[in-house]
């Protein structure tokens, strides 16, 4: 049987947001069988987050015309308006910085890995859509910033919204491969 | 504080192929894990894929102006020109019929689950993308089809191309709730 030509390029494709909440819904159930409580849940969730991270900036320098970002500033404004845009279709603010500059939030209005969900009971400590932590800690770790990433607020549990708080821990130097600079 | 107006509606939101085929990987990946062999890894994604398949049918009934199909050819057309493209972004080509008109196949020049991956070693008799085949049998059972749903072929396991079969088993009369008809 020959090939035939693809109908969609890659880029052009668009996917239901149903589809992608239901297969992350299915993915967060059957951790929630295998780990005995949430935090480790979430915590598998991160790790998978920081994998998948690692991987899409890759796609996403290749993709994006992005210089080096001055400061932490920067950064947030490519994290909203290009990474989230890019990959999940929404474009989060960028607010709440704390005087030093050092670290803001994120608010999601609406987020797509929690659309169709109900949150299970008895699973409080579960931080849903934790992934999205591990996704930006990878993918800033690859361009050289070490960051802490979590929930502050989760409209799945029932706050006015939802709020990813990122902090900025140091610059990577090391992190760099032999001969780049 | 307040909640702000969404940016981007559900219904225009783009998804980056990556994060979706990303995100379906991981959930294999824990599955191999969790599970002894192959074989019950493709039960458990057929499981969530018909979970799944049962919840999108309403939605995609919902968004679609389909009427009843005539016939499994009516059907498999459907399937094809509106389900996969509204949720998968692709149109697979319906080919391969049975004389009698009960079974054909959709043949995917381009499988969104399948980008970025390479099937892990070992795992010959892993179907990588089940979870459509389950996917299909749920929605089809919720039109009152029962349907048999297998890969014939694979592009992933370096097969020519990736065809999906589909057998029509019977009509389910008793599945239809009270009051209607």
């Amino acid at each position: 049987m020959s090939r035939q030509t693809p109908r969609v390029s890659v880029e052009g494709r668009k996917f239901s947001s149903e589809v992608f909440a239901l297969t992350y819904g299915a993915l967060v159930a059957q951790l929630l069988k295998d780990y005995e409580n949430d935090d480790d849940v979430n915590k598998q969730l991160d790790k998978m987050g920081y994998s998948m991270g690692v991987r899409m900036i890759e796609d996403f320098l290749a993709r994006n015309n992005i210089g080096r970002c001055h400061d932490f500033r920067d950064t947030a404004d490519i994290i909203a308006k290009n990474g989230f845009k890019t990959f999940l279709g929404i474009t989060p603010n960028v607010t709440n910085w704390s005087t030093d500059g050092k670290e803001f939030s994120l608010i999601l209005d609406n987020n797509p890995l929690t659309e169709f969900v109900e949150l299970p009971e008895n699973h409080s400590s579960l931080s849903f859509s934790n992934i999205l932590c591990g996704a930006l800690r990878g993918a800033l770790e690859m361009v050289q910033m070490e960051v802490e990433v979590w929930f502050v607020q989760d409209s799945l549990k029932g706050d006015d919204t939802t709020e990813i708080r990122l902090k900025f821990i140091k610059k990577l130097e090391d992190a760099l491969p032999d001969g780049e600079d």
